[in-house]
């Protein structure tokens, strides 16, 4: 059941490693912290080593990447990599610059992955070696609907058996996949898209999770993807006239503190394929 | 009408490039979708120039610069100049050190700006090539009364003349002018300058809305200008007992959120000199 | 008493200077605005000097160091002690790598610093040259507890008078120790643990409180320990249901935001040792 992911999360309290993205960090922190995991954030390539080492994940995302950062990034990679770690890859904004798109096949290429994590476009970017990414934001032609859901299922389940790394592609619907089973998730609001970092904080979560839960990852990431959307609906029904986007970021971040199993397992909309 | 350039925001959805400060980069994206833009953020030189060619506009803001991020708004900018895109120039602390003051300055020279925001101190520094600044504030003999409006309104028009941009000049009172023409704005609350960001998140709005309105950019700036002062009210009126400045912050984007057409050109306050 | 030292600081707007970490940065700015004091950020070695040069504070936080923001510090530490500023050093995670224990212990070196404020982990790493530190929280057996009281206040004071610097050693009870006396503080709440940054904002709140007042710093210190625990039980008190971490860090800073010199005076829980 997802809700005893939940819970040897918050028993076990998995310190997570972050090298990631200046906007949205301290939310990426506050989120952890509220799903019950410890953050720590350290992108300096002197420094990753020893920070990483005393973690139980790392979650590398290149949202505001740079060269510095780059190299932290690959360093810290392989300490995790050695030493047995979680590693998750957020590509944000793959397929929208040339140094994105080569990093993050880059980091694929040296890093063992547990998990990637990404909208539609950023996976097909880097599942095609080329993808077309509006931003940050997924093109609207590459949205996972109700028709093109066998072959999108298909599709994330290829790429987990290529890259040896659960697939989680979120969006309206959410696919968590690994080489033989996907996870078609249905939680969440359309409304999530209008705060920013959404899908980093459940990177963050779902590198806790993973951490965690060794035995059963794939189980794991759907959990925390399931939490963050059921999140986002909880946090939906609190919002009061006048509230706009800015007020449902933090009762999201606020209903991931207050979630309990029960209420995961009872809220979690999913299917396996 | 200003209304009229807040919905073309809402219909169009200009991704806005961001070179922002590491304070309020948060802020500035939620305000970006708040308002119904899309932000996205990269200061390293070797990304800049494939992210700001998706975009329709780019907000260089120098609040915590350094040698990459500096380089990197010297690319940006040259390349979105090239594309014909909106660049806003927001010079936090202009004036408070050589380094801030000499780069705003190269930048103007080397990069042509369609709208420049900053406090007086800032702006001032940036005409005279001289100025006070206490920190990131105006220092107080700057600013913008009934006494002085008249000559503040001919300042305006003669930056914006010399210069070739929109001259946006936050305060108590604020000036949005061209050459021919300056709007000055009486929205806003003394309260706003208790939260940190407000001016930065204008400035990513200001840029979201000059890039969607290329036909009558003044008065888009203007509008934006206008939005965050009425958004400030709105916000002020919702405060209960016990609230202070980061509920504020949050209410602020909140209204920012919730703002349509009609209730921008009704709490809209200014005149035209 | 504590409450006039909160009036000096809401009189006198001390500017700090704050070289900090992105996580938590933005409620830095908040939590300094929320106090009464003013904000600035910048980590570029070129511009340090003239920045630190108008301010009456600095700040300095190790909590995302790198090899730039480190030069950084060094050269604000060094131009701040040459104008007689206060300096507060956050050795944040020192003990958890060799570069943060080995530039905190550097900056010591070089930098003459007013406040060294940490949790009991840091500040044993920077008093014995070891410790272990799980992350960037204490070490569960460094916690200060009623039965090791005596011993920890001693070493406070002891690595008070080795330093010169006033300790600030914070947990579920803090000390604000100088060489000759101790303030053993029992504000707080432990549910502020869940919350990313209460350490970073008190590290800017006491900067501001200790430069505001110059001929009672350790009492200023003292002070600001207290109006931050405070904080924490304030806006405690006002959670409701389904309220959890986000909301609680708003909360906390609007607290700081309506604290005044009575509330501070009546609330303060601590005796002297």
């Amino acid at each position: 059941m997802l809700g005893s992911c939940l819970e040897t999360v918050r028993k076990t309290t998995p310190l997570v490693h972050n090298i990631t993205n200046y906007v949205t960090v301290n939310d990426v922190a506050n989120a952890l912290l509220a799903c019950g995991g410890s953050p720590i954030m350290s992108d300096e390539p002197e420094d990753v080593e020893d920070i990483t080492s005393i973690c139980a994940g790392l979650n590398i995302n290149i949202g505001t990447l740079n060269q510095r950062s780059i190299e932290g990034m690959f360093r810290a990679g392989a300490k995790a990599n050695e030493l047995g770690h979680t590693v998750l890859l957020d590509p944000v904004g793959a397929g929208a610059s040339a140094l994105r798109t080569n990093t993050a096949i880059r980091l694929m290429e040296s890093i063992r992955f547990q998990v990637i994590r990404g909208n539609v476009s950023e996976i097909k970017t880097l599942a095609l070696g080329s993808g077309k990414t509006r931003g940050v934001d997924a093109d609207a032609a590459d949205t996972v609907t109700d028709r093109n859901l066998g072959d999108m299922v298909a599709f994330a389940k290829a790429f987990a058996a290529r890259t040896g790394a659960i697939a989680a592609i979120t969006g309206a619907i959410d696919l968590v996949a690994d080489a033989n089973v996907c996870y078609v998730i249905r939680n969440g609001r359309p409304e999530m898209s209008r705060i920013t970092g959404t899908g980093c904080q459940l990177s963050g979560i779902a590198t806790a999770y993973a951490a965690a839960n060794p035995e059963n990852r794939t189980e794991a990431v759907a959990a925390a993807v399931c939490l963050m959307g059921l999140a986002g609906e909880i946090a939906f029904a609190r919002m009061q006239l006048g509230d706009g986007n800015s007020t449902y970021r933090n009762r999201i971040i606020d209903a991931i503190c207050n979630m309990d199993a029960e209420t995961l397992n009872r809220g979690a909309k999913y299917e396996l394929r």
